[in-house]
This record gives structure tokens, C-alpha cells and sequence, in this order.
């Protein structure tokens, strides 16, 4: 299924406009894009394909075996390429990407087999691309997954000279017995969050406009590194953390706070009958994020809807595992908990903090 | 393997540098980024990596299945794109994409399982992305292939409005019996080569260089179509043609005629010890590249290099299986034959006609 939620794409709903208008990312123009290719996509669908819980990754028959499924995913780094191109930096998108992509099928209780990278660039720099992909190779190794393809593309006219862009899919394999199951989840239960080390993969046509680039350089209040580092900090993997959480607790569903943030990428994974309802003051927000919440007076909805806010990945866990599942995962906490969820309501909410960041 | 001669990397080797350094395409950097992937990849190599004939897809052994393995290749549409753009022609480019990508895992026999797309634009427009994405599906559909996923990327500041970037990947599966085997060539087998329609996705940026946009609209001398048609023809699947020539002739092995040309393409099949000579008056040049050729005054190694020339795929098979195979194929001919190799001589050869083109 071309995902509803997926990526850049939709990264607001109705709301949370604002931020992105300002940023030049149009919320409404996502949402139309994205009811149309499910009329596309809705015209005919493979016998193979099974029910992909949540969307982050497509869900396919392992031919000839029953017991296992393949999970694909692809995606993109997005405009952090720009700030990364902009610094000349470009060690860690690759990191970006791969891990992005780890994370998404993930979700869907998938190890990673095999990775393909597309770079496409201006004008082609070999020590640049090299480096991009020695980044791609790096995190696939990390996950004992195969770089088993990729294409770089020079394309004058279509990208400005140091420019880029970077994107790719992953394959992995699942027991079909082990994909989430969202009818498991129930009132009481427990979520555990994983701590975000700061925007990761979203938000940054936003960040761009909030934070000029004459102050990449400079110290970021409130912590030890610059705008840029913490701009450009990688987005992390949780496989080895959900592995570990997996192995003292029993997970029900989880989650990959990518565009959409809480609010949004949460409820993709829970039954309508059910809803999530996070309280800030259990976690901290990176420096990055509460300096674009200041800079760009984000209401309450657009920071939960355009940012991780801090929490990178989601596990709903019964809240007698909660206390293992948190002492398993560095950095871990209770963010939230599952309540019974009437029709009308929404199914993801957020008390923020009284002073707000 | 991150692929030497895989799109638009490395459309030309050493030579026919000319054609593409007028189109802004730096094949020494290209060269040169390749030699580096090399380091970087071969750092590591997963276990259940198969050697991939020809480099035009990656080859993973099916996870619990000795007798099958997944293929994987992925893509972009190139340049060609500027020209869908700027013509406001958006229905093709999904297939170019698709039938680009099952092209290249049939080269090593795989069929079709999934595809994954990744659209990025400067700025959403909706009806736009639909267009382009129902053309991947559409040809995805034809193939029996599951578009599973796919990410679009709204990316101002990376992408000017009206500009846009496909790529996608795709995930076939394969028999290891029926994997070619390079060493099965033998001088005397002939070289059965299927018609190509126009350009494909290759030499776009030539092209663009040669051909100016006013002229996109203008009849086509010696044609019934006009350039901008000739230039928006779609990449064939030649996925329905190879299975009926299967049927009827044992096939050796395939190559897929992306950039690079015969001259790059087919020696990546082939053992050291065989070599591909072609004759070009066995088969027609579509009018469009006859008249890039007359435009660029591109040497007869640029034509080869830079083209397909007419050949968009070619099949050895035994010579006493040459006449089924193309009687199975519609427009296909016989385009060459093979020939013992000494070390020191190319490993593709194409004859000219006299008259050039």
C-alpha cells in the first residue's frame, strides 16, 4: 500500500498546518495525494500481499512458505540532505536512511535481509558519493543486513550542483505468527517510548526556516553541541533496544514516530476501540525540539504533529512487563498509557507539560 | 553490489566522453565513484549473497530455501523526467520505471514479486502524483507484481516546482537452477536481439543537450511522430517476449541495454574467454536516435556507448535455437553471434553499416 502516513508525505493531518505552510510543505496537498493513490492502488491488490499493520512497511507471502512474510519498506532522507550538503557533511545520512528504514519494518517485527540506496546528485563528486554510501554500508553491516543494490544517478538540470538526494528500501523477513497483533492491545496497558536523540528524519523544512543558517555553527542553548551538529545528529536504529525489550516483555504493537509525530503515527497501530494518551513531564524533549517549539511558538498540536518530541519509537507493553521493558532499554520510560476509546474521540493525546517545553 | 554499469552512473567508459561531457554527464567521476564503491563494499559481504550475473540485479538466497532466491534491482527514471516535466507528461514515467526494473532482474531470470516507489517533488500537486504513481501501477499490474509501497516526498529547496524525482525498487524470486551460467556461452551461439523503441531511460541528458525544447512538438523526419512522442516513449518489459522465447529455445544468457550501451551491457554476461560481435545492418535504428546521431556527429563508440542504438535486450542462445527464438518474438532478429575472445581484445564489437546510421 502507498502509506497514507508515511514519510514526508502526510506529516500533518487537518492540523498542524501552520508549521509547514510556513515551511513551505503543503499539508493538504499530501492529504489529496494520498486519497487518490488509494483509489489507485485500491483497483487491484496481490494474493500475496497481507494486511501491513500500521503502514510503515508492505507485508508479502514468502513464496513458498506459509510461516513467514517479507516486509519491504522504502524511503527518503528528506531536506536534512540539505543541511548536510549545505555543511558538507555527509558521513551520516546513510545512517539516516538504513536506519529509518530498520525501524520501519520493525514495527512490523521484521530483521532486516538486504538494503538498495538511490543517490541521485547535480554534478558527481566521487569522495562525496563514496562517502554517502560507506555511511549506507556502515548501518547495513551493523544490522547484519546485505547492501545488495543501489543506483547513483547524475542528473544535470535536475538537482544544483552540491546537491543530492538519497533514499532507498529494505527488505526483511517476519514469522507471520509474530506480526503485531492491534485486537491484543487493551485498557491499562503501558506504553514505553524510546528516547529520540533529536529530529531524525522529519521536520526539517521546518527546522530551515526556523534556524538561518548563519547559526549552524554556533552553540546551542541549553546544551553541549551546535544547531548543526544536533540538526544533523542520526537518526538511530531501535532494533537492537525492541530485541532486547522483546526478550523480558511481552510487546504488543509498536510504533515509529516519524512525520506525523505521536499523534499521528501512534493510532496507526491501535484498535478503534482503543487510544493512547502520553504525559509529557515522563520524558524529556531534545534541546533541538524545544528550541524550534520557542522559535516557531509551536502550538501544542503542531509540535506533536511535526516532531517526535523526544520519543523515537513506541512499544505497547501490559503494564506488569512495563517495568522490565523500561529496565531492558537505555534511555527508556513509561511515556503513556492505553484507555478505552469511544467513537467520536481522538486516539492519540498529549497532556503536555504545564510550562510547555 | 553497488553496480559499475547499473543507469546512469556509468553510461560510458573510457571513451564516449564526448557526447555525455556536452551534456554535463562526467563519466571519469563516474568511473572513479564506482572504483570507490568497490572499496567500500567490499568490506563486507553477506552470507547469503549470490553472485549476480551481470550485475543487474542483487542475488539473496530465499531465507530458508536453498533451491530459490530473491532478486533485487532498483532505479531511477533519469532525465527523462525534465522532459516529462516540462511537457507536462506524467502517464509514462511509472512504467518507464517499472519496466526498467523488471528488465533487470529478468536478465538473471527472476520474476517479478513486489515494487516500491519513491516520488520526490518540489511541490505536491496531487492530481500530478497520482498520475505518475497509477503509471507504476499499471505496469505493475501487467507484470503480476505487488506495487507494495511507496514514499512521496514533498521537498522545497531541493526540487524546483515543477521538478520531480522517480525511482523505485523491485524484489523478484528466482530459481538457483535457473540462474545463466556465463560459462555455458560458446563461439558460434547467436545473439538474438529485441527492438527497442526509442531511448528508454538512457541518454536524456544527450539528448536534451542535442534536441531543444521549441523542436519537442515538431514532426520527427522520418517518422510519423513528433520528437517530443519519440523522446516520452515508454521503456518496454521485454518480461511476456523472454518467456516465449524460453519456451521454445534454450536461453543462455541476457543483458538489458541501459547505459552503457551493447558495447557495456553485454560483456558483463559473458566468460573472459567469449566475445559479442554485432552487425548493425541486422537491425533498425529508431529515428529519434539516427537523428541524435546526426545532431551530436557522435562517433561510432559514443553511438554503442551511449545508446541502445535500437537493441534494447539481447538473448544468446545456440545457433540451432536462433530461428524459434525470434520467430517467438515479434520485430526481434538476429544481431550477432559470439566469438572465441584473446585477452587482449574487446568483448563487444559492433559493425557499423557503411552508412553509418
Amino acid at each position: 500500500m502507498e502509506e497514507p502516513c508515511e514519510g514526508t508525505l502526510a506529516n500533518g493531518g487537518a492540523h498542524g498546518e501552520d508549521a509547514y505552510a510556513r515551511a513551505g510543505v503543503d499539508i493538504a496537498a499530501g492529504n489529496a495525494a494520498v486519497a487518490r493513490y488509494r483509489d489507485v492502488l485500491g483497483a487491484w491488490r496481490h494474493p500475496d500481499q497481507l494486511d501491513a499493520i500500521g503502514g510503515f512497511g508492505g507485508v508479502f507471502r514468502l513464496p513458498g512458505d506459509d510461516r513467514r512474510a517479507l516486509v519491504a519498506s522504502n524511503d527518503g532522507v528528506g531536506t536534512k540532505l540539505l543541511i548536510a550538503a549545505e555543511m558538507r557533511r555527509y558521513g551520516s545520512v546513510g545512517a539516516d536512511l538504513v536506519n529509518h528504514c530498520v525501524n520501519d519494518i520493525l514495527v512490523v517485527n521484521a530483521s532486516p535481509l538486504f538494503f538498495l540506496d538511490y543517490l541521485a546528485v547535480g554534478k558527481l563528486d566521487p569522495d562525496v558519493a563514496a562517502e554517502i554510501v560507506a555511511g549506507c554500508a556502515h548501518a547495513c553491516r551493523a544490522h547484519g543486513c546485505a547492501l545488495l543494490g543501489g543506483e547513483t544517478a547524475e542528473m544535470p538540470g535536475l538537482y544544483a550542483p552540491g546537491h543530492f538526494d538519497l533514499a532507498g528500501s529494505i527488505v526483511g523477513v517476519v514469522d507471520v505468527a509474530g506480526l503485531p497483533d492491534p485486537a491484543s492491545v487493551a485498557p491499562g496497558d503501558a506504553i514505553v517510548g524510546l528516547p529520540a536523540v533529536g529530529l531524525h528524519t522529519n521536520g526539517y523544512s521546518l527546522a530551515r526556516a526556523l534556524i538561518p543558517r548563519e547559526e549552524w555553527n554556533a552553540p546551542m542553548p541549553g546544551s553541549a553541541t551546535t544547531y548543526g551538529d544536533a540538526l544533523l545528529a542520526p537518526h538511530p536504529s531501535y532494533y537492537e533496544t525492541v530485541r532486547a525489550i522483546q526478550a523480558v516483555a511481552r510487546v504488543k504493537v509498536m510504533a515509529h514516530i516519524t512525520g506525523g509525530g505521536l499523534l499521528e503515527n501512534v493510532p496507526r497501530t491501535l484498535p478503534n476501540n482503543a487510544k493512547a494518551i502520553f504525559e509529557q513531564r515522563r520524558w524529556a524533549v531534545p534541546a533541538i525540539e524545544r528550541a524550534l517549539v520557542t522559535r516557531g511558538k509551536l502550538s501544542v498540536e503542531e509540535r506533536y504533529r511535526t516532531l517526535n518530541m523526544g520519543v523515537g519509537f513506541t512499544l505497547v507493553v501490559p503494564l506488569a512487563d512495563a517495568e522490565r521493558a523500561v529496565a531492558a532499554a537505555p534511555g527508556a520510560s513509561v511515556v503513556g498509557w492505553i484507555e478505552a476509546r469511544e467513537d467520536d474521540e481522538p486516539q492519540s493525546v498529549v497532556h503536555p507539560e504545564r510550562d510547555a517545553t
